[in-house]
């Protein structure tokens, strides 16, 4: 019987005994966790060396490399972010309906645990202790299937967390992390709907894609985010540069970040050329249309990919448009339905965009960079949804959950 | 451009402006629609008679030709159901969180439309009206790919729901009908990703499972029911009898009928054979372990393959189980996690039922029958979800909406 299929199946089983553990019982494993991984921090360490080495000699990029490495500073930062979740609420056992019928059933609809999800990422091994805890603390098991990147640094993590559980009364199974990082086991990961109820992917766009495209098992898309803001002709000049210059400029290299700036014609007639020089001297690469282009001639022509392109970098798009209605339309067909912000005075081209943009999340007079499941007070991530389904936008614990009607009756019996 | 593809663009397009639809419009377009029917019921009629004589020619099974025949009661029916939607609350712009951060942003989490979803569904011509209505009401554009088996219906019907909506200010194009029922529609809406927001197929197992494994969209799996009643020790005879007796026989084709009896050993020794004699002398077959075809000669021997048997029949299989944790094993081992209920006079036995079987529906003293979205109150149903992400059990208009988080601001960019 091969890792995948062995694992999967203890798991299940698991996961039937974690949907019954208490709150207490949870948050017990979870301070062991934390306890632990600060305890054994050297053999971390050691292990993490192995995977950094490797990815020097394989000539990683340094982003990926810095992605990969762990230091006590990150370990103490693991351990404090698992002492964080235990101070969330658990939303297992919580009420969402509760009804009695005309026949006096009662009819209870109540939050319970996914089950297993698995978990497919790249790189950081802190998503190995991220996916863990908060599958413990909504009472779901986990298959970590990390990358061959990282095999060592979560190896070493996988069996901290378990000599932590061992410690508890919550069973070690509920944690497996699939140790043969070949194509293979991913791909059977994407099918092993008997024992798999969820798969989360965690990484880059290629990641994201194929196991959408290859699973059977539903999963959640979190990921690109090409990212808009719409500076309307109301738009304050000093705010809609702080805006633009922020959600550009803060962190290039996040989802939230914005690829593509909007301008209203006349705003643009007006304030355009001091908005476009400011973000230039900052170090963004321009990319406009040809208007763009004839006001300001350090821009570079944009293409009709460009509207599609997350850059994740120092580059941004630059369109005019008539009107708010002209952007909802640009956003809606070109953007990924993460994050947008409308910077404007008019109320009602205000509420056509919150209301007309279909995305995660919609901003008037702020920043895209503030979606992210700790800024909006969840307490925890565990990703972004940009599908329609289940979770959209930031993902806190309740994203990790499914419900259950319970009925309760004396013997009724339908007519 | 071939039509599903043409379609789905028309249908995503026609979902922006169907998205900040006012309630008063949907209802109107609703009553429209109620109203057309009826006077388009003669048109409507004779294109049935065509799918009915078709089928006849075609030696389609009778329990088939019913669900395909219209008459002009299914109709007054069909329109009788499109008011009811009519009276159900509007989910959409629902607040569900509201709360306003340190920074003064205020973050408001609102349900919104999914945007357009797919119905696969087969026969049955009043899947048509149903999907298309509840899509309305919840301010979804659809997609329905019915089947061959009903077509001439189908393009009856969708042509009245286009003259009802000529009259309102719901544009056409929210209503799509692929025409086209080879199984390359089908399969090319299995990947539609860019114009569809989730798939829902309706039918046999053999149609939901090759939705499940050929589709890149977001799917609803609806279906199977292998339910169980589960008789404990300390049940009340005449309660389990009448129980077990309404969940296998007041309609066994459906799927929150039970297909399986589990029966507490000693409970078995002296009440088993009289239950099993009431469930053979109403005309069910009886297929039992060995020690249930020691006692009751008249059973026939199970095999393994029994336990995971949906029959949609007068049958029934029949185990016997040490205790209450045998039960739960077996339901969640062989179960397809739709409706299981304990018939018990034991506190403990049923916490441990209700919290440890992992099903959508989970019952103590009840009938299984009763796992319907009317039964439950919502006054609608677009199908019985068995899976966990998104809705599970039965599914009313909440299932058919999403949700976006609307951030306002002054200025806050983020540190």
């Amino acid at each position: 019987m091969n890792e995948v299929f062995q694992k999967g199946k203890q798991a299940k089983r698991a996961s039937y005994a974690l949907a019954v553990a208490t709150t207490e019982e949870k948050n017990d494993a979870l301070l062991q966790i934390s306890q632990q991984i600060i305890s054994d921090q050297e053999i971390i360490l050691k292990a993490n060396k192995l995977d950094v080495a490797a990815g020097e000699k394989d000539g990683l990029d340094k982003s990926v490399l810095d992605r990969i490495m762990l230091n006590e500073e990150r370990i103490h930062a693991m351990a404090e972010g698992v002492r964080q979740i235990v101070t969330l609420k658990d939303p297992i056992n919580e009420v969402l309906e509760d009804s009695v019928l005309q026949n006096g059933l009662q009819v209870t609809k109540v939050r319970v645990p996914i089950g297993v999800f698995g978990m497919i990422y790249e790189a950081r091994p802190n998503v190995t202790i991220d996916a863990a805890t908060l599958a413990l603390k909504t009472g779901n098991a986990v298959i970590l299937r990390g990358s061959s990147s990282a095999i060592h640094s979560n190896k070493a993590l996988v069996s901290s967390i378990h000599r932590a559980l061992e410690k508890t009364t919550i069973t070690v199974d509920a944690v497996q992390l699939i140790e043969d990082t070949s194509r293979e086991t991913a791909k059977h990961l994407f099918q092993l709907n008997e024992y798999l109820d969820l798969l989360i992917p965690r990484g880059g766009q290629k990641l994201i894609d194929t196991v959408i495209r290859e699973s059977t098992v539903p999963v959640i898309e979190t990921g690109a985010g090409n990212c808009h803001a719409f500076v309307d002709a109301t738009a304050k000049v000093s705010m809609a540069t702080d805006i633009v210059m922020n959600a550009k400029l803060q962190r290039p290299s996040v989802c939230n970040a914005i690829e593509s700036l909007l301008i209203e014609k006349n705003w643009f007639a007006e304030n355009g050329k001091a908005l476009l020089q400011t973000l230039h001297e900052a170090g963004v690469e321009i990319i406009g249309e040809e208007k763009v282009v004839e006001v300001f001639p350090e821009a570079i022509l944009a293409t009709e990919e460009d509207w599609g392109t997350e850059y994740l970098d120092l580059k941004i798009s630059v369109k005019l448009v008539d009107d708010v209605t002209e952007a909802i339309e640009h956003i809606n067909t070109y953007g990924t339905h993460h994050s947008e912000t409308i910077i404007t005075e008019d109320a009602t081209h205000k509420e056509m965009f919150l209301n007309g943009v279909d995305s995660s999340s919609v901003y008037h007079n702020a920043s895209t960079r503030f979606t992210d499941g700790f800024e909006f007070g969840y307490g925890a991530e565990i990703g972004i949804s940009t599908q329609k389904l289940h979770a959209r936008g930031p993902m806190g614990l309740q994203a990790l959950t499914s419900t259950k009607f319970v009925i309760k009756g004396d013997g009724q019996i339908r007519e």
